[in-house]
């Protein structure tokens, strides 16, 4: 039985079966809309995340499956004491493949030891969050028609972003792929990312506090979010917030062809005038990561 | 793509039809118990309304599809700063057609605008809940065989209930409607609804402070509730709430087939002695208000 | 129409036909998988009980019905002052069968008395809690091939844990069933209930404070925590706590066929190492749960 813990769970060979399958669902819905019937998916959000769990729930319910499960832990059992461990035992009687989200990091890992069913890491703590992971570069892979020799910009916060390191850590096993990674200075990419994933994979890169100058060379330009709470003075958050502000000036000395995604949700850092540029692709992705979990959950239930 | 935020989205010919088509569903549920298989509702409900929520949710369930969602805003992406136009084109690539309860109004309308789905009004505020307001006139259409030629009495809070000012409005497009409005006098129906509304639609009404002396005279008693909190003062509050419940002593003076209807929650507008006695009709309401809803989900995803 | 309040609502004969379904449904799941197709069970949880809730909706789900409720009351109409019996009247229209946890004794009791669908109690407050019971003994019956002609030990709080009293009323109606108490002076088992259930019914037990002693004769284990604030002094907790954990040392003198039962969540009262012995019941008891509220729902559907 496999779960999905880490994106790195799966090979290079094993991701491309699953973005593949993805795509097929993404092309041929119908196929796949009664596979899962009789199934049942649990959805244990240890702390609300409404975009990840519906996204979840959608997808199981695409697939003829139904679903279960809680949104909160004031409603669950951990409020009385319960280890995950227990929990999942439990849950194993239940349903027959489960999604976990936990402020703890490794409590699906641990959930995982004990599970009788597939465990799906739906992100825990600041850790590893795979799911998102694989909806960003099936986005990429499908709206471009493949992965590899592609310039990334990464903006905004990349010392703390969970989406940043994953992401990285997954593009680097596909060829020619260029990072320009754009930040702050108080929010640069950590320097064991940059020697123990970019280095170790001989993957270029350049580092720069300028949205406005990296915007020309990129193919892809992934924003995240600039948290106030991040900053030591306000007076620092005040004077760079707005650098890292993607509007329609900015966009103006970028490819015609960028592709801008988001792991959302945004609050201003994309200016909503940018929403009807063909190059926002922000939206497009949470279509795309309803598929990807779809292909997700059949490949663990061994369906497809 | 059709949307409802209010009921006057539809006209008198549309609302007509969605009355017979739910009339047709009350009478021959089964023909429809598959219609909706493989689509899916979300209920995005940004403030707690379990009546409402379960309504759409029976609703679609009877129509063979799915439901996703969440009950309130703590375990949604609002908490974390996302607009409501972010979240429907999020949402809208999970479900197929939404209804949003939110405490704001106008949310829905804001929500209908970006929405790829059909957006219906679970209520906004104070403002429109056309979902109740066509329960009330669907109600009154099975269950008297038609629509008209009736007087019907609106009891309670006229002042801030706003199911009372939508059923008024929706009434008046309907022939031969006599309004008897009772409500103590700091609780009268707004100026603005009296001219814009009854007076601007020929609509006669008359207004009383008796309850008592008003029954013998109604077809359709509609029940509000008057909160303690509209008071200025305790004293007045405690002179007049017992004038405005219905009881079965001031039952003895109504016609035999007035019909008691009431939006609910009952708290003690209605005396439970009344439960029991045919005229009442208020339990009754919660079934055609899933045939209502039934039939909305049907004709925004253009099934029947 | 029946519903199910107290275990003693079923005779002995009633009991073993339920007992005799869900066995069936044990064996033979994919018979029973679209019995339920198009019906709604309806959980009303007005406190939150997640290991509960979840496993009727995995009952439901597994007969092919579907699912709609609330998960705690705060977003429930209870927080309008709606009382059950307004309540369930309305879920009346929404669903088929509803299954009711409650904080208040007599809260499902009541509901049942307006209701038009069957209700089960999920629990209310520290009364009765019937599908814990049957899951009990369904639980004994599957894995000993019969009910009777055991010696059942009984361990922890016997004073205050509700589920060991129904358990100990529902097996009283077994032959040769022999009862061992075992618990601190402070948490012993009321008097009305040696009196009036056990002696009643002519049912053998004995008292002890020693679980160690106890173990060698049981063929049954039942646990139940020892919460700390059953306590009028934080020494006698420490002083006693020990004693009522079991451990593998303490397994050491047990039988090699006795079977380890607890309601679950445990705490810390069942040492994690036992976890892995064959004696260890209480994680497959979760799965004879799903079966026996399986078959409560299809016989008070009236479907089997």
């Amino acid at each position: 039985m496999r779960h999905l813990i880490s994106p790195l769970d799966f090979s290079v060979d094993e991701t491309n079966d699953i973005l593949a399958l993805a795509g097929d669902i993404y092309r041929y819905p119908e196929k796949y809309k009664e596979i899962c019937h009789g199934k049942k998916l649990a959805t244990l959000f240890y702390e609300p995340s409404t975009r990840t769990r519906l996204s979840f729930e959608a997808a199981m319910l695409n697939l003829g499956g139904s679903v279960l499960g809680f949104s909160e832990s004031s409603s669950s059992s951990a409020a009385k004491g319960e280890t995950v461990a227990d929990t999942i035992r439990v849950i194993s009687a239940y349903a027959d493949i489960c999604a976990m989200r936990h402020p703890k990091e490794g409590a699906p890992q641990v959930a995982s030891m004990y599970s009788e069913i597939p465990v799906i890491n739906a992100g825990d703590g600041g850790h590893n969050h795979p799911t998102q992971t694989f909806t960003d570069i099936l986005t990429i892979k499908e709206l471009r028609g493949k992965l590899g020799n592609i310039t990334v910009g990464l903006c905004g916060d990349l010392k703390f972003g969970r989406t940043v390191h994953s992401l990285i850590q997954e593009l680097v096993r596909y060829p020619e792929i260029k990072f320009v990674l754009i930040s702050p200075d108080e929010l640069k990419l950590p320097e064991y990312v940059k020697t123990e994933i970019l280095d170790a994979n001989n993957s270029p890169y350049t580092e720069t506090a300028s949205l406005e100058n990296a915007l020309p060379e990129l193919d892809v330009l992934y924003m995240t979010r600039v948290q106030r709470e991040r900053f030591f003075n306000e007076e620092d958050y005040i004077r760079l917030k707005d650098t890292y502000i993607l509007d329609m000036p900015k966009l103006a000395h970028a490819k015609s062809d960028l592709m801008i995604l988001h792991p959302l949700p945004r609050v201003n850092e994309i200016a909503t005038e940018v929403d009807n540029d063909p190059r926002a692709t922000y939206f497009k992705q949470a279509k795309f990561g309803v598929y990807v979990r779809m292909a997700l959950i059949l490949r663990l239930l061994e369906l497809a």
